[in-house]
């Protein structure tokens, strides 16, 4: 497992540099790899030609793609997005669907979630039976281990066992996480991961997500339920969040909190029926264009944003992290201002405070990450039935 | 080593005990524990009888106390602690030593440290020859692996090369942490860590700190130098801390904190040359006898702790946290309403929120945490030597 573990996460991987990477004897990693090459797991290629062009090529290894399919689905209260991915990892084919952006319950949710699943498979041309497993990304409190939404944004009700109900009606196995889970899965699967064996993923978009890996692992908190940081409360009695608690993060920075504000900035009625996705681009074009209100809030959200990060700083001291999301998009979040404030409110070492990058993808890149979970699932599957 | 550390952290342990726990062969077993009493580390000893009787009693293995000294020493800033532990971790000798509350220069410090260690030596009749190591509990950002204090609310000045200087005065390896990393060690060798794998250690004294174990090792963060939940941000431009910047949960819950608003509370000038200690002291005699404005200081002290508790339990999800430090002989800081607001704060997924236990222990826990650290350093000398 570890062995196809490095073979994936390396993309490519000669045995001589298994054998070092995970510190097993040449004749551990022959035997591993030879059992792999059996199993149709992973399959060998002519590695690049060294650049002194002596000799015949090395040997690499590789993923076979086609072992198996795996699905990932990335939910928002705006629409719903799925990927299909081969046993690679690689990216075959997506689909999307709008979604009312009220809180549904688990009937109207796995319908939405089944409807979309069978739409991806018809413009793939690939069999539910083909399907390893369907990784599935939740915004809110999700336990990995039970499947269980303790609670979600998205849903009317508590405590869904979504995984069990996902399963009845796919008929197929499914993994249910919190969604920037899966996102930093994705990077420690096909990014940063590949480079760093500790980095944090920050994300804004509807909510405030925050994933962890330490020692090229997903740390989810000791009991599994951790790394909440849109909960995390930055003023005591201060703004209300839509967990219905006041002064967390989240209530300064995510989209709703935005554009509650930009109600005001705009002079529009709250209540008005624009999404918040359209309600912040126009706001981020007022603000672009000089008007001290909507700019205010950006850069309100911006000073927000570099104090939950020196918080991520402070605490879990990291050599780099991510910044994702749709919203990465508002380049107020990541102008240098807000790094430098960042950097101001961290109580300084001496040392050069840490990397920050900024990777603004899509929910395709959620729903990678979701399909990665899926991916996890269905090796250990194979492996141990193999 | 590993075999090393089950049998001190467990007190004693049979070797089909440690088998069972490390998950080694009974051969390898019995060959580590024969190579570790040959090396003069641990010893057999009947161990207790079993209930049925029969049979002669099993035997047990325990740390030989005589092996090794160290001495760990804890520094606040009204007074040095040390204490003198044998190799298995016991409590032999103590000694205190008053000191002005000024920021010291190393110089001076070192000369304070030297002074104490040179009265527990006389008091204790152990020379220092005789001492494996030094371990020395320090406020502030630490970095273990360099021995280099960053800051400390002690020194006046940054960046100080504790250690090296420390080991150039005595003449002994030293080790140095941040103090309540150490105080968690003592936590995780002698005191929560033998029933819990995971657990967050808070304190509160001159500052707020934090430690924090995951699968029974101790995390300092990615870098070495998170955990510093006393500096997260708590309000945005918030009340000033010592270290200089705005909002961090320290100025709302620290000694001086307190003892700032308490010169207004009891109507006294604020540069009162009373100790922070003993000002603290009448504040809190006043509000038990219904002062208001006193009672209000460490009502909103026990809001602010409820708050980093809160963020606490939402980033690391820990079963257990153990509050710590002096200033928990103050009730109103773990009162009912105070673990009542805790749970308030969490974003609640419908578990208990985790077990709060209080341990109220003096300076001296600190100094045997220090003690562990200097424990630790001359295990693995020894063991490499042996």
């Amino acid at each position: 497992m570890q062995v196809f573990d490095h073979v994936r996460a390396s993309g490519r991987a000669a045995r001589a540099e298994i054998t070092r990477a995970l510190g097993i004897s040449p004749g551990s990693a022959t035997a591993a790899t030879a059992d792999l090459i059996a199993g149709g797991f992973l399959r060998e290629v002519e590695d690049q030609p060294r650049e002194s062009g002596r000799g015949r090529p090395p040997v690499a290894l590789e993923v076979v793609p086609t072992r198996a399919h795996v699905i990932g689905v990335k939910l928002t209260d705006e629409r719903l997005s799925a990927v299909l991915t081969d046993f690679a990892g690689t990216h075959l084919c997506e689909a999307h669907r709008p979604t009312p952006g009220h809180r549904k319950g688990t009937d109207e949710m796995v319908a939405d979630i089944a409807a979309l699943i069978e739409r991806l498979l018809a413009d793939s041309g690939v069999s539910l039976d083909a399907v390893g497993a369907v990784g599935l990304g939740v915004p809110g409190m999700v336990d990995h281990e039970t499947g269980t939404v303790a609670w979600s944004p998205l849903l009317s009700e508590r405590h869904v066992a979504l995984r069990a109900v996902l399963e009845s009606e796919l008929g197929r196995p499914v993994e249910v996480d919190n969604d920037t889970n899966m996102l930093t899965l994705a990077e420690l699967w096909f990014g940063a991961g590949r480079e760093n064996a500790d980095f944090a993923v920050v994300t804004i978009e509807q909510g405030v997500g925050m994933g962890l890996v330490l020692s090229s692992r997903l740390f989810r908190g000791s009991q599994g339920m951790g790394l909440e940081l849109g909960h995390t409360k930055v003023q005591l009695d201060g703004a209300l969040c839509r967990c219905g608690q006041r002064g967390c993060l989240e209530a300064y920075l995510a989209d709703y909190a935005l554009a509650r504000e930009a109600a005001t900035a705009l002079d529009r009625p709250s209540r008005n029926l624009q999404s918040a996705e359209a309600l912040l681009e126009t706001l981020y074009l007022r603000a672009k264009a000089g008007d001290t209100g909507a700019a205010t809030i950006f850069r309100r959200a911006g000073r927000y944003l570099a104090l939950g990060l020196a918080n991520v700083v402070q605490l879990f001291d990291p050599t780099l992290i991510i910044l994702s999301g749709q919203r990465m998009r508002y380049d107020y979040l990541y102008a240098d201002e807000v790094l430098a404030e960042m950097q101001r409110l961290i109580l300084s070492d001496g040392r050069a405070p840490p990397r920050v990058e900024i990777h603004a993808w899509g929910d395709d890149a959620w729903a990678r990450g979701a399909a990665a979970l899926a991916l996890a699932a269905t090796t250990e599957r194979l492996l141990t039935a193999a």
